[in-house]
């Protein structure tokens, strides 16, 4: 997929947004942003900066970003800094951007856990800290870097936004009205219940299907096991193929969260386990009925 | 979809295999064997059976049968029976084909376990138990009935057969080469080396998942936290959707083997927690490593 410059002009969304947008980390998530405001034509120009220079000869080439730029560069010329890199880097880049940041910037992450990230913000920002608006694009693939890019990936999906004290409302709008520009649907929570909330829907399914993949892979005959393994086991380890590093991140991050809903796993599946051990058939069904249920009505709600 | 009763005549085979197939519950798993045996001409005649009229109406409907019989007219009259019906039913259904069972006929099953099947088998036939050869045929699909039938159901798909000592080198070698017509791989092992390995890859991924939906689904906050809920929950939580009837015998029908597998996924699970409670990152990658690995090169070699 490639994208060529007159894509700048678009005129779908009417006059671009933005002039100059910077992305930190062009790959799957960054990327996709950077296509979806070039079909759109929301930015007159896309820049990029990370710590991959391959990656971003790679944006470049597929026309996803304009120019590749330092972090104070792109803090010098950036209307909107997106900084979707892994959320244990973002302390380094909040304080390499500080310096030659303009004080009309608008800083934004697509960081998976949120308190932290905020922690990191202040911390590096310290009274700049306003010019962050934390948000969490709820979108990935199985596949990543910039080669993965969808101008359409957004489109439909939920984006969290976790707004600070102090940020001001249009700062916080215009970072609303860019998501929504490109399809996406914006929630606004707190920082914390967004960390709750994602420890529960994807941190810890996560945290499951990679212990269990690694359960079975430890066992004596793996190879004859995974051979019989059919199309439940292949969705239910699905994730557990992601990013080693990226998820230890996360789980670090999160712990607190990911714990405490641990704690409930182990609690449940007590719960459960003890009804098959006394062969109670009624307990079993029930619970297996109550989740069936649900998600039936979930599968049937969701976009995703 | 439907069948013809000119497909009967099929020619891709060459000559039928079978004169008459009886399949006891026309579902997804029996029609689409059905269905497959159509498409092939590997059948003159199919014949189907079962608890629910509405069921067989639908499947003689949507031609996958010829005709709905009694289950003693089925032993009467069948070369081939698939008995494609929950686990717990199974020596319900010996029971009633013994009486006028010809001794020529081949009984099969698609029972999601093993052992308690033998174990009906051997309790209701008795000395006719050689009839019976047990088999598994490793397919699922979201859906299910009559109309979710597919011809292609089993291409590229493993079915285990987990054959008696009582069984005839003949008789086991016809069923073989039945499923390998309609495109399946046969694996053989014992019954208990399928439970072991079905428990692993795929009753207790269920029962996680289930667990797991169950446990969200409980949470004060339950709406929002499903509203954020990506592709990767999507994926974890699939399984769970399925019959709880169905899940609950399967579950009680192996409990010793998938008791044993939980006992080791709270053992795993505990480790994976101390790593994440004491902040050792390095462990953490270490087994997020593994299991991602692991995870991609299994996703590489699997048809399914």
């Amino acid at each position: 997929m490639t994208h060529s410059s007159s894509d700048l002009q678009g005129s779908a969304a009417g006059q671009p947004l933005l002039d100059t947008v910077a992305i930190v980390g062009v790959g799957l998530i960054g990327g996709s942003f950077a296509a979806a405001l070039r079909r759109r034509g929301l930015a007159k120009r896309i820049v990029g900066a990370g710590r991959s220079r391959a990656t971003l000869m790679q944006a470049k080439q597929l026309g996803l970003i304009d120019e590749i730029v330092s972090l104070p560069e792109a803090a010098q010329q950036a209307d909107l800094i997106l900084l979707a890199a892994p959320v244990g880097a973002m302390i380094n880049l909040f304080e390499q951007l500080l310096p030659t940041l303009r004080a009309d910037t608008l800083i934004t992450d697509a960081g998976s856990t949120k308190e932290d990230v905020v922690a990191a913000a202040r911390q590096a920002l310290g009274d700049r800290v306003g010019q962050f608006v934390p948000g969490h694009p709820i979108a990935g693939a199985e596949a990543s870097g910039p080669q993965a890019a969808q101008a359409d990936l957004y489109e439909g999906r939920v984006v969290v936004l976790t707004p600070l004290p102090e940020n001001s409302p249009p700062q916080r709008e215009r970072l609303e009205n860019v998501w929504r520009a490109v399809g996406a649907r914006v929630v606004l929570m707190s920082a914390q219940a967004h960390d709750r909330a994602l420890a529960s829907v994807s941190h810890v399914p996560h945290f499951l299907s990679s212990v269990y993949m690694h359960q079975v892979l430890a066992s004596e005959d793996a190879d004859s096991r995974l051979s019989l393994a059919g199309t439940g086991f292949r969705d239910f380890t699905r994730i557990a193929a992601g990013s080693a590093e990226m998820w230890r991140d996360i789980f670090l991050a999160n712990r607190d969260a990911v714990l405490a809903e641990l704690a409930l796993v182990r609690a449940n599946l007590e719960q459960a386990e003890s009804a098959l051990r006394e062969q109670d058939g009624q307990s079993l069904l029930q619970f297996l009925e109550r989740a069936a249920v649900a998600r039936r009505l979930w599968g049937g709600r969701s976009q995703s």
